[in-house]
């Protein structure tokens, strides 16, 4: 027996952290008015009030996730003030909630802003709303009623645009890329904003040769394909999971090895040889 | 299709962390018992053993649940001793299942408690059950048998009485009232034990009079309504999501810039004007 | 109204940790392709790349979870490398998928291995898997249809055997039993390798006489029923839920006080008296 189609699941994405009740919350007030729809917690360990954090986390998991699922994304560092909650429609069927401050805008434009509104309607909000909580306020009774099948236009007027995050891009140097760290995840990797395309692109330019991996100019790296390549302990560059260059140590943390964390050169190059 | 009225959700809160199995063995019980029951944690990052941090967290998430939410809460340092395991009734629709050592207590209070009985039927719990994880072998089965419909008689005798918690109440001075910081958030949002009710009275004592708040004879604050009406770094007053005066830094924790924990010296009163 | 037959519960348990989406992206898997299977955490919190942590926390859970549960178990430092990727069937109906390397293999004993294979059909796992996120990529699609009822050997080709894990035995003395810390969990319980049998033993060897314990050397205790037997803050030793000898701190870290980890060694005599 499948559940109706008009009960999306919902998933969690929040710096709310793990040792109070925020979260669980959010979840009472989606149970309430969605009780029907799964719940899948994507994180709360999202680092307080990081927005570029938030904003990368959801692009990097939004797309695994069955097509008309409801993403509700709360990190809000101006909770209460003139920033907007929205809610955002998307030709990929993926729907995003959340404040207007950029955390929605890298996935939602990786699955193509169909239709954003303002969340607005009283009727699709708790009563008296506080000023220091729209996750449990005006978030989550919004996401839930989404997953419901009420229409976007209900909830709010539409917004011509939704903030944008910018992401430091890399460099073109004389003979490679300098990029830096974007991302430190909990095992400690490095991840940098240099991609796979971009160092295909760099080996193309330079047939023959191999792309040697620094940070913060310390040792020349080849590229491995996984971590389990490296012996353990040692430091080593591959492409992980985000299809992004990353710096990680085999079986501990690069951050607490190298001291290094978000904002760190790395330069990718060819090789002399 | 909505699920059968008698499986109610069940909503989980305990202080048995993250890193092992504690929790999931409670939902391996809870499922093997009431496979078509909604799971929802609240939280396992209650401080270990903290029974008033574990009260506070409930009774200020248990309203945000669907009516007949049945709460399973382990916070149990006196696990195995003559404490008794309760599950309690209420008027509000909310059943509560753990310890007798206060941690049910104030949500009970709140949700106004009808019946209470103590878990003794044998048949309602685990075979053979541990004397170091009653979550497991005795709270997690009630749980789940009230969850499918299992009246509250069937579990135990009544018990005329549950154990309060006393949380200390602030005293009102000359021109103002002294609190006390009752629990320190994940944010490091230090949140007292003055209510917005209090200090509106304090504003009707003293029409035309702003209010002040300081904490460990710091600077004066006045109340803003968000912390994102302060500057980013700067330590506020507002009423947060408690509705109980909290002292914050606007993106940062209050906790570690001022080295405050619970019990620290919260004073409101009428500025000199 | 039950759920069909075929959509077992999945039961997660990885060392992902609770900061990044990588608990969330599998998650999304799982319910892109098992839509109706309920979904239920053990623990993300395994220390990272703790191969034997993992098979402890699954060994001490999986016996609590419904017959058919779909165990997703991910603790894998040698992702990408000549590891296999394999599911087990056992007799008591349990269902384990993971990378052979020995972090399946206590549960699967305890519960008969019946048939293993390795996971290598293209069509039960993501187009193009990444060499770093197995977990998303090839687990999680193998968990959800063996959640819907795909046969084990449309999977893959028969495994003969899985890798075994051996964790250190205790040693029998003149006197007593020598054995050692093997896991520390997130109260700072110091769980050894010393059974409730072993101990039993013991005492049918030398009736009459009490049991004393030392850690590294530290004074003898006597064994308790349970943490609450002994004062706030004083050591202890007890049989926990593993129903293996463990040194604790009541209401508090034995860990921390003691300053002891897994290998500390811990010793079971027969008092003189």
């Amino acid at each position: 027996m499948r559940r109706a189609q008009s009960d999306a699941p919902i998933a969690l994405l929040t710096d709310f952290g793990y040792r109070d009740h925020y979260a669980g919350a959010m979840k009472g007030v989606l149970a309430s008015i969605a009780p029907d729809a799964v719940l899948l917690d994507i994180t709360h360990g999202v680092p307080p009030q990081s927005i570029a954090a938030g904003a990368i986390t959801l692009r990097e998991s939004w797309r695994f996730f069955p097509s008309r699922t409801v993403f509700l994304v709360v990190v809000d560092p101006g909770v209460g003030t003139s920033r907007l909650p929205i809610a955002v429609e998307t030709r990929a069927g993926a729907r995003f909630v959340g404040p207007d401050n950029g955390v929605l805008s890298l996935a939602a434009r990786d699955a193509g802003i169909s239709r954003a509104v303002r969340l607005e309607s009283t009727r699709h909000r708790l009563a008296s709303p506080s000023s220091t909580f729209h996750g449990r306020d005006i978030f989550a009774p919004a996401a839930a009623f989404l997953s419901r099948g009420t229409p976007l236009g209900t909830l709010g007027s539409a917004v011509a645009r939704i903030k944008p995050l910018h992401l430091p891009k890399p460099d073109g140097t004389a003979n490679g890329i300098r990029g830096e760290v974007l991302y430190v995840d909990g095992f400690g990797n490095l991840i940098t904003n240099i991609s796979r395309k971009d160092v295909a692109r760099l080996h193309s330019s330079f047939p023959g040769k191999q792309v040697s991996v620094r940070i913060r100019g310390g040792a020349p790296m080849k590229i491995l394909n996984t971590y389990g390549e490296a012996r353990p302990g040692t430091i080593l560059a591959t492409f992980g999971s985000f299809e992004l260059l990353e710096i990680a140590v085999r079986d501990a943390s690069a951050a607490t090895r190298l001291g290094c964390g978000v904002g760190a050169t790395v330069v990718a190059r060819m090789a002399r040889s």
